[in-house]
């Protein structure tokens, strides 16, 4: 067994989803994330817990669905009470085709999804934690060979956790007590927006620190009024279509004009969904420097140290006061700036916060 | 998808398992039946059922149970839920190595066992069928080529069970008007037990005879009083250990003598295990005819038609009159014997049944 993948099982059964002696796990395995789950089964024996296996096959899921004639049975209550008394769910996530699904019509993977929303629950009231085990369909899916794309995931994932922690909590202690973002780029970004009364979510991939995502590293919080115009810069692929270079220009919080090389379209879609699709739900800030490169996986895209993602639509509750919704939509759609470029600054209340890429506490920062 | 995966999919689900819209079903996919488990998806996406996927993986289990102190919860209420509300349990088989699980200790396995009693009791209160999905191990383990493997495997289950569960139930007919049973071959094998009282189960593969194999095709009893002598040639490993031409004398019902030609030893060892490990707790006839070679795995080796199998140990309920325990011991192991050869006579009451392996409805037998 390679030993990365032995820590990576001991990071996300200590650090991610600190399973204790007697607690009942579910281990969901994808169909490319065998070795990973003998490494937490190993890891699980070790503490004592209890385990569950299910196997997490997209193929599976694919010709029972496309079989069915879609009238799904609401939760059923076999599998809802597996979530309902599970303490942990730890989702290994390793696709071996990331188009596995490509062939399920829209509306049945709709109606699958509507019939499960209590198990959904279930699973999200437990510790869970989603992490991701290095495939040959996602090294190919980043462009990069198999061994590459091994040492990208391991060293996004094997990372000093507890030190990481300790440096999001400063940027969490800024976005907390400030009020006002301002966001300036070299290619035409000059975005402002409020953070006023809102709390900011240190992701340290915990559940300990209410973040669920091994990798993380990322601190994130709920923009308001949002002005002026960003460019993002970073490529990816959203619903199957390449997005490049996306220009949103915001007015009184809203997008009013949409620009982009590839994928103008879809964005504007995405933009049109319902009534808070046209405003940001999150603004967050790539904290971890283990992952050094564009994969077009969102999940370590958005952590990348160095980089700030919006997310249109959806905002998270946690980052509200009481009370209040916040901007609520159907999507949840992140776009990524890069901010390790030329006349780049991240200011909160007038306070440089980072230059070119480099907070004010690293020392590479040019104050 | 190779059409035999889809048919053996078909009987297990409508033959075997008889899975109704709304049925609860969970499937068990080893490591190897991957394939096996897109086809039963499909199938149970067409009939509506419900489906939880679990992953029986070796690897997994191996590593946590190694890892573990031994002190296992019984019975954790997460798993034996799951059990306990669904219908169906359908474990599709397919090891990657038949000897993935040799190295954990033998307390360890037996401490395991012990404290998922509960969950195998109610696993066994569902409607559940035990299927094989042929893989290369599996190829090995009976000497084969993969290709050659997997025609084996298809002949043995994709029968006309309907059929073949008729001709069965002249043979279980036979079986419990009968008491007494007279076996003769040219080997010197010379052996009568007592079937007076009994009741012949007819395994049909199907929940619906309360047989629970895919493949199965024999019809069992539970002996009592057996005097004579029996050789065993069909060669067979057990607990690691090959067994060839054993032979055992019975006086009183019990073992007097054993010889072997290989694993002398080890059939002493078996033998004197407790109680009830010197005498026979049943009597089964193999009369799948698709079953044409011997492939040192047991769940196909005593279904082969033409052969007769003979367990030491434990007596299955189903076989006994109520209130009877029948014989009773921790063992039950299954020794079989070929009667495709010359010479060889099964009576029961005095009338021939089968003769040189041909029953007496069959067109080949000589009267």
């Amino acid at each position: 067994m390679d030993s990365r993948i032995t820590e990576h099982a001991q990071i996300l059964v200590d650090w991610s989803a600190r399973i204790d002696d007697g607690d009942d796990v579910v281990v969901s395995v994808g169909e490319g994330a065998h070795k990973l789950g003998v490494a937490v089964a190993e890891q699980l024996g070790e503490r004592g817990a209890n385990m569950v296996v299910t196997y997490d096959s997209e193929e599976m899921d694919r010709a029972y669905q496309r079989a069915s004639d879609r009238n799904f049975e609401t939760d059923p209550e076999f599998e809802h009470g597996l979530y309902a008394e599970a303490d942990s769910v730890l989702s290994l996530r390793g696709t071996r085709n990331t188009s596995a699904g490509a062939d399920i019509p829209e509306e049945t993977q709709t109606a699958f999804a509507q019939a499960r929303e209590g198990i959904r629950e279930a699973r999200l009231d437990t510790d869970w934690v989603s992490t991701v085990h290095p495939t040959r369909a996602l090294a190919q899916q980043a462009g990069t060979s198999y061994e590459a794309y091994q040492d990208f995931v391991y060293d996004a994932i094997l990372r000093d956790w507890e030190a990481l922690a300790e440096e999001m909590a400063q940027l969490k202690d800024v976005l907390d007590a400030g009020s006002e973002v301002w966001i300036r780029k070299g290619d035409g970004t000059d975005l402002t927006m409020s953070i006023a009364d809102r709390t900011a979510v240190n992701s340290a991939a915990s559940v300990a620190y209410d973040s669920h995502n091994l990798p993380s590293g990322e601190v994130f919080t709920a923009p308001a009024a949002t002005e002026g115009e960003v460019n993002f810069d970073v490529p990816m692929t959203i619903r199957g279509t390449r997005i490049e270079n996306a220009r949103l220009t915001f007015e009184d919080g809203a997008v009013v004009d949409i620009a982009a090389d590839a994928g103008e379209d879809a964005l504007r879609t995405i933009v049109d969904t319902d009534e808070g699709s046209d405003r940001l739900g999150e603004l967050g800030i790539g904290m971890n420097r283990g992952i050094d490169r564009v994969t077009d996986q969102i999940l370590f895209d958005e952590k990348m140290g160095g980089t700030i993602h919006l997310a249109l639509g959806r905002a998270y509750k946690a980052c509200l006061p009481d009370g209040e919704e916040g901007n609520q939509s159907a999507v949840h759609v992140d776009l990524i700036t890069n901010m390790q470029t030329e006349d780049t600054v991240l200011e909160i209340d007038g306070e440089v916060i980072q230059r070119n890429g480099h907070f004010r506490w690293e020392a590479e920062f040019e104050g």
